[in-house]
């Protein structure tokens, strides 16, 4: 049973509240929630014997850590679940499902529908997994000459050649340089190679930054509503408080200063510590990209409140329309003059998105700006925990930062491959707006950016009545007829957030290209008989 | 500075009552520790201005999380920042040092220190990374036969081919079939692919149960000592309690059930609910293996107590002794008779280590058991917010779990690779074992499995002082001597703990075998002139 995210919010509290009472007297003479090694004398024998008896399993839902079970990630959640049986059925049962396929538009996850690897990319990838080929004359003839160069490079920066090694904590120095200098070159300010921590993909660089914020519920984390439920999780995992900002659907989901003030004042009014806002740009679920003075206000916001940046800017590479251009938030802080005393800032990027879309090789980057040296440390401990992401994963967050350039041999079969995915994905973008802006009742916001269109759906009062009854949330009903239906998998906007009483769901822009006039007839025709069956 | 486990802990609960008291006021009209989401509406302008003024940098160490300032890692900590600084100026100013290269023996990291990777496993890698020169006819020149027709199983199992996608949270199903293969034939025992979750390294994985079983401080785990400092880490930063129970050094570092009973009673004695056992078998950093007899006494021991068995066996291919075996304490326990009902099982495998030591490739997985479908549930939950861990290293753990086999085209260059590596560690393991043995004050326990040794030091009372007087541990203090005078990095002891008042380090096994009798000789006459210089 899918809820929005205000109403789940109710009930979690609720929930926790029943946790507080059964705990109650466990929880009353503790000290603050500190870990703590007991104090023991080492073991000689001991005469105390156990009580060996039967009982009830040592694991269950009343028993594990409240934080787990509060966190909720809907992109992944039970509308999946369904898809992932509906496929199986359809495997066993070849015309037992009204479609032949199930089209996940689920996730952003563009190779699993289709879309080709840049080749460039995975060939260095494959030269650094196997280097012991690059001398061989046959290589020369499966692998373009600059790709075995930069394997080369690659495999000089990393001490002793070893790609099987683990490496420094924060990636390899000379894969950091080339970020590092990437970066430069897009912003047009200096990037440090020590702040960059190299991470198995964005999620655990996000996890990590709140890990280090979070003390308490009593923190909070100002958050785009809607949002990329990823935030919500990790927020609900590591204790704090999402405090939510609404985005303004009326004007292109704009990301309004008067309603950031708004939202802290409210927080800070019930006992909330905000520490951060998290700011998705291009947006997920939204698709807008946020224009230069918009991020400039932001950043004197967060600047003036003292609150650390923290930017999603996986999708940078993702901007569709030409009005609009990716600004990183480093590049509008260092512009207004702003440098590391001024602002703490941390940016995500990720190999999983742009043109690239290399989600299963879980690479990516934060770059840490403004922290004091000591902060840092403990940045630097807790990702040596983990001792280090994938190299695989290291050396393509490098390529991605520093592609072929004009003159290189792959120079040309790159560009036309990023150029050809980038623009179809525009062209996949303005159908399905289209498409949707077509369907009685729906109104759907042009994609800017990023892989998503998140339209609205106004229901008729009797869909959402049959919705109740079937103890779901009227998107998630709509969204589990429309799988049914179409085999069309898309996640309702109360995974995401949105203002109560209006209905979304978040639609990925990813299928290939002569898929989408089949998927836009066989949604057209669900959401007509949809709307026949529930007029009111 | 580095205090050891015990001592450091004390200080620990200092600090958290220094926090205690600053956050007092904050803390006491709190509702217990979840996390929620503040309701508020949807926001129209406000009118209410916030407070734009200068103000204290928004996070110091004294507002970050103190689970993060607590967590510890000594294995990458202060004594490796030193061995940086000093290969840093070895670089710049080669024979600026009394040794010509730092070898770093801190950590179990083998190809950093030469060894090479096994080819089968990186030919299969590197064309699951590039497929599309799997059918092309210079690639019959560069790969062996098994590996190409490896490879495309595998591709075969990936839905679409597609390498670059995210897969099933807990990894590639056609990967975790394989996987529960192997499993089954190293064990004799069922293994199913539904209990494999896939992970980058044994570390996430760790994390994850952790994160699932601890709730607050009074929720304990016991766990060796002295242990890998993962484990320590992982329980500060989930804001668990650690419960030590000591392995015997005079018996070859014995688990003793009696020991265990003890800590246990001793804990509960304290209001500390123990939900589960750590075992690291092989056993780092102490490389004991455990005995059949002594894991059956284990498994009984969780049984009857109701705790997790969180089985570390990673180490599960490095036993270097013939007189002992690896045995998985799921067979053990099926052996027993005890299945899904009797016992929640996990046992975490990795391929950093074993004679491949792909460390770099972030492969490894956790076999889950015993848990009931619904906390199984929320342990997919948490994988599936971070979506997979990265394709190379589930391919990777599915061929370590599955490597060539007689009659396979690589089948005897694998063999002898394989045995090569590992009869050389067994090697170099009793010659650093002797050489540790023949020091005046010095005993070191055979290393019968993993990666190191971990000798115990006697150090004279006047260097004790000398290190108190440096405000360091005596071992810390012997540690970075040795590093200073031969360029050799080990882990101090009390970095993973040890009865208070002996003094121990970690020393890998891994450098290659053409450099340990040098080692030897530095480490004796580093020794001998320690020694003469402190001699009471």
């Amino acid at each position: 049973m899918r809820r929005f995210v205000i109403g789940r919010a109710k009930s979690l509290l609720n929930r926790s509240y029943q946790y507080h009472c059964q705990d109650q007297a466990l929880l009353r003479p503790l000290a603050p929630s500190h870990s703590r090694f007991l104090s023991s004398t080492p073991g000689l024998d001991s005469s105390s014997t156990s009580s060996a008896s039967s009982m009830a399993p040592p694991v269950s839902l009343d028993t594990i850590n409240p934080k787990v079970l509060e966190c909720e990630y809907a992109v992944r959640g039970e509308i999946v679940t369904l898809a992932q049986r509906l496929q199986d059925e359809l495997k066993a049962k070849p015309g037992s499902q009204p479609f032949d396929e199930i089209l996940y538009c689920n996730i952003g996850n563009p190779q699993s529908l289709g879309q080709q690897p840049i080749a460039f990319f995975r060939e260095v990838i494959a030269l650094c997994d196997h280097p012991s080929i690059l001398d061989k004359s046959e290589t020369q003839g499966l692998f373009s000459a600059d790709a075995i160069e930069r394997a080369w490079q690659i495999l000089d920066q990393i001490p002793g050649r070893a790609t099987g090694a683990y490496s420094h904590s924060q990636g390899v120095k000379g894969l950091r340089d080339t970020i590092a200098a990437g970066i430069e070159a897009r912003d047009g300010f200096p990037a440090n190679p020590n702040d960059i921590f190299l991470t198995d993909g964005a999620s655990p660089a996000v996890h990590m930054m709140m890990q280090l914020l979070i003390r308490s519920e009593k923190d909070g984390m100002l958050c785009p509503i809607p949002q990329y439920p990823l935030y919500s999780a990790s927020i609900a995992l590591h204790g704090g408080s999402l405090v939510p900002y609404y985005l303004d659907e009326a004007t292109g989901w704009g990301l309004e200063i008067s309603e950031l003030k708004k939202q802290l004042e409210d927080a800070k009014s019930k006992g909330i510590t905000v520490r951060a806002l998290v700011v998705i740009n291009p947006g997920n679920p939204t698709g807008q990209v946020l224009a230069e003075d918009n991020q400039r206000a932001i950043v004197e916001f967060c600047k003036q409140e003292g609150l650390v940046l923290l930017a999603d800017e996986v999708y940078q590479e993702n901007v569709y329309v030409p009005e609009k251009k990716f600004h990183s938030f480093k590049k509008i802080a260092r512009s207004m003059g702003y440098g590391e005393e001024d602002i703490c800032l941390v940016s995500f990027q990720s190999v999983s998105k742009g043109y690239y879309g290399e989600c299963g090789k879980r690479g990516g980057y934060m770059e840490v700006t403004g922290f004091s040296p000591e902060v840092r440390e403990q940045i630097y401990k807790v990702a040596s925990v983990n001792l280090c992401s994938n190299i695989s994963g290291q050396i393509l967050a490098s390529l991605v930062m520093s592609p072929p350039k004009v003159g290189d041999e792959s120079y040309e079969s790159y560009s036309a491959e990023k150029d050809g995915i980038l623009s179809s994905l525009a062209r996949r973008a303005k159908t399905l707006e289209d498409a949707f802006n077509n369907l009685e009742g729906v109104t759907c916001n042009k994609a800017e950016g990023a892989m998503y269109l998140f339209p609205r759906i106004r229901l008729p009062q009797k869909a959402i009545k049959a919705a109740e009854a079937a103890k779901k949330a009227p998107d998630a009903f709509y969204c589990q007829r429309l799988l049914n239906a179409t085999g069309v998998v898309v996640v309702p906007g109360s995974g995401f957030g949105q203002v109560p009483g209006t209905w979304h769901f978040r639609c990925t822009i990813l299928p290939q290209e002569d898929k989408i006039p089949a998927i836009v007839s066989r949604l057209t025709e669900f959401h007509k008989s949809f709307m026949d069956e529930f007029r009111d």
